[in-house]
């Protein structure tokens, strides 16, 4: 299970060099980096509507879609979900509370 | 690495029950599922923003507060990380084009 | 300019019970609420990045979509534009800051 | 009914110029452009949760919330509100799916 977000990654980052035609990660990277993030905004409000609606199976779907387009967003910008990970970790000793004020401050 | 959202997502279990004063995850939870929905969708924006403004640093922590958000309204769904990464997974076999035409049909 | 607003508000009106086939806000309702709503969350993630990219042009356009797709779903909800704008008028005696400051309470 | 819109368009070209400690208007303009998007993707998600939970008194709120802060956007972006009401009349005249068709090209 562990390693299957960075097996998406390898996948994504090679198929940002296809054609357009025939692969969809491509042809997201060629419609731009602005053309990314609204498929990120768009997958995001399908996971709210699906969570209000408590559509466990819709959630399922749309959980993995807004991680995906996530990841797409990341590759794009030379982040990896690694360095994602490595933040969450870093935050994870601290109380979400104390966290979430120090971080909006 | 590998295991840090199976690591955050206990971590979450756990505060859920904790005095909604003391942890984050416990006052977000005390309001409801829609304010947990609302979360996500606003990390969702702030990332988008990060993203077209090719802001890396930015980009780190909104893409760590999607997921972290979107693990909350999963535990909240009773829905584990590893649901979505079994998704994810399901879906990598296919070509991304192939997949999308097939899912939104 | 002023009875635009209601003028398109009548103008969906009408076409709620066109064929949808023949009309996008017929087409929109014949997909249900949830649908509706998840238009006006897309077409307010392409207004924000339009307005970050600082696209005049882009933010007409994305505006309009966005109250467009605002009022279908106040269509939807047996609301009328003219109850959001009573609203608005309420509050707008009030400063800002003392009406935020209220309202969030 | 007619003319609140302008109404509030004037007020709040009036208090873009404010002390950010006296207006809400104010230190929205002191946050920068992203931090007014940022908002209005924020009342844009909560409209989205009250549609799906029929809450119509929530809805109205959110709704009038959704236009206040798309209203600061455009004061912020030297467009006015006219600006898109008359994008709106220049579409009305179009069936709805045409109209898409053609803007989506």
């Amino acid at each position: 299970m562990n390693d299957i977000l960075q097996s998406l990654e390898a996948t994504i980052q090679q198929r940002r060099d296809a054609d357009p035609k025939d692969s969809y990660v491509a042809s997201l990277r060629a419609k731009g980096r602005a053309k990314m993030a609204e498929k990120l905004g768009e997958e995001a409000v399908e996971a709210v509507i699906a969570a209000v609606q408590d559509d466990r199976s819709g959630m399922t779907e749309e959980a993995a879609d807004v991680l995906f387009h996530l990841m797409v967003l990341l590759a794009d910008m030379d982040l990896s979900i690694d360095d994602i990970l490595t933040e969450l970790a870093r935050r994870e000793g601290l109380s979400g509370l104390t966290e979430k004020a120090s971080r909006k401050e």
